[in-house]
């Protein structure tokens, strides 16, 4: 239990359990270990930044989670955990820590033998940051009898439709972004270093809005410049805004571990009639592409009517446009599931929550304006209410 | 190269890959794949937070290292990298991203095949945070004729010993963290809630210090109060400090990618006994680790020293009392080779740079007294001046 108040009823984590019980039955996953730290936490409430040792939860077919990982952190997970039993939480030794003369997963293996689980068929996350190659290795080496298959995603696709609780934490981090927003609109001139205007954000994104307190972005503000700025994954340094230079702003409020990403662009000075023509044509796409976005149509449906007119207005994006969003952790915001792309054919449905993100990258700069939208059940709606347009300080 | 100023020379990188071949020469290696963004920026100066798709730097025995990612990326490794060849960039279609039905990995073994390294021995970084368990698997069945063996901290055992330029970019680190701790030692009081505290932490932190400006650490703020402290790595909300409370601030400043963590605890109100006896038997056992700190010792030696003296206070902390440090992005800010603890002989040379991190957990609270050092000809340096006590505001 946790010291402060449960982020959910026990209640919800038993209907997220179940409903990926569910899913694991449709495979045949007599298990499954998760090491995604945001699955770690949906599925048990566990919250910590402890993913830089390797840990998970073990889900069988019956019964509580199992939480396990660094013995010194099985406190912080008492401390947020759900389960109220002491043996739902197993801790190694801290020999095993980053020591190439053994692995953690040695011990897993023992745990999940423990549990009667040494000729079952288990699914991992293979294609997560939180789960190595050796680690895979390791736990194959300790489970001889054992099918291990892969499992990836598996429970951020039941993460996909949000409860009202959740839409209640998005909405907080909403609150949140807005702020940040209009703190950077109120700040940024010629000459301010870039670091401080990035600790103006981050502050004002870590106080909160609303009466509620933010908590950490999963991926840090990023505000190139200029150049810097067609390069969609630069951070800042102390060089000043300047006149004549866009600058793009791709933050996210959070509030509990739930992220709500949204970028928009300011000018300092006078717009280039290309900015203004890029502006036009990304929120006439925009438009195109919220109008697409409703239970019923795929996801596709949204990125191709959003390039289908950007094109005609002579601009191209031939990357992703959107993607899922929800709890996370470091190093990504996305739910790395649904993504707004041509063939991508995921059917919408009402409570599922996107970031529409149709970036721009231009010849000399960058242009972001973005949306987080929820499907509801006859469209979306948008989250925040920022200004939708491309801002400028003359 | 960088829009700005390269955060180190060419002949630098060139010195770091001639070290790197080395290694690889011991060990038989054709080429390395480099996933760890740590490793990727001290090869190549590569820098953005890009590490949540699949990347790499590949480097073989001669020439230039190649940077491999997402297309998009190319862009800002083209800003970033020391390499000036266009060759040196190879990007990725964004349809591999996040989609179950084709791995960036397989354009990897294109890429190497390409290099002629089809029948390569090619180290990889099997334990690494962002080298999955998918991504081994694809590139290994890409490159059937190739022998695909584990590199882990093979190019993090390189970076230990620092350069002057290196430990120019931790002294200016060493002054944010120090002004950090300065700013939460000013405001800290009962009543003020735990995320405002943090976001002032965060901003002092990004503006940086002595004309320096501050990057993002590799780790959030840490500053559990009370009972949350006894877990080593909560992270915080709203809940204002408490008369009768102590709270460790476990906090890092970051200058160009290279963090200098400290840790401090400060009580709030009249102190326990206990907390003296602990604050009495953690600076000895400091002291004794100190003066282990030196070359030619192993980093056993002030593990066993600082454990020893700990004990005999009648105190015990059975986790490790030290670990590596230099450049790093999340989610950690060690170097994950040298840890200080029983066991590890790795022996002292002039140029390492550990955090000396030997907190205690009491069972109502934590205390964290943490020093960065540096290794010197004749013993060690303490990077900052930070008083070293137990903090009181009564």
């Amino acid at each position: 239990m946790t010291t402060h108040e449960a982020n959910f009823t026990t209640e919800e984590y038993r209907q997220r359990i179940a409903k990926t019980r569910r899913a694991m039955a449709a495979r045949g996953l007599g298990a499954i270990v998760v090491s995604d730290p945001s699955n770690m936490s949906w599925l048990s409430g566990y919250d910590g930044w402890s993913f830089y040792v390797h840990q998970g939860v073990i889900l069988t077919l019956e019964g509580d989670p199992v939480w396990w990982g660094r013995a010194m952190d099985s406190v912080g997970a008492r401390r947020t955990v759900f389960m109220e039993s002491d043996d739902n939480l197993r801790g190694y030794d801290d020999t095993f820590v980053q020591n190439p003369d053994k692995h953690p997963m040695q011990e897993l293996a023992l745990l999940l033998t423990e549990l009667g689980l040494e000729t079952a068929r288990i699914g991992v996350e293979m294609d997560n940051y939180y789960y190595s190659a050796a680690a895979h290795a390791a736990l194959i080496a300790g489970l001889p009898g054992a099918q291990i298959v892969d499992s990836t995603a598996l429970v951020n696709w039941q993460r996909a439709v949000k409860s009202p609780q959740e839409l209640t934490y998005m909405r907080r981090a909403a609150r949140i972004v807005e702020a940040m927003h209009s703190r950077i609109l109120d700040l940024a001139e010629p000459g301010l270093r870039k670091n401080d205007l990035i600790a103006e954000i981050y502050a004002t994104g870590i106080r909160g809005a609303d009466g509620y307190w933010g908590d950490y972005p999963a991926i840090v503000p990023m505000a190139p410049s200029g150049l810097d700025a067609t390069a969609p994954h630069l951070t800042w340094d102390d060089r000043p805004m300047k006149t004549g230079e866009a600058t793009f702003f791709e933050i996210a409020g959070a509030h509990r571990r739930y992220q709500c990403p949204q970028s928009r662009t300011l000018f300092l000075g006078n717009v280039p009639q290309k900015y203004r023509d890029a502006e036009a044509a990304v929120l006439d796409a925009i438009e195109a592409g919220l109008e697409q976005a409703k239970p019923g149509n795929q996801a596709q449906d949204i990125a191709n009517a959003f390039n289908a007119t950007l094109n005609k207005a002579g601009f191209e994006k031939d990357s992703r446009c959107g993607y899922a969003i929800g709890i996370s952790y470091p190093p990504d915001w996305g739910e790395r599931t649904i993504s707004f792309r041509r063939g991508d054919t995921t059917v919408l449905e009402p409570g599922m929550t996107f970031h529409f993100m149709p970036a721009l990258w231009l010849d000399d700069g960058g242009l972001e304006i973005t949306e987080p939208i929820l499907i509801t059940e006859t469209g979306c709606e948008c989250f925040c209410t920022t200004p939708r347009e491309l801002w400028v300080k003359a």
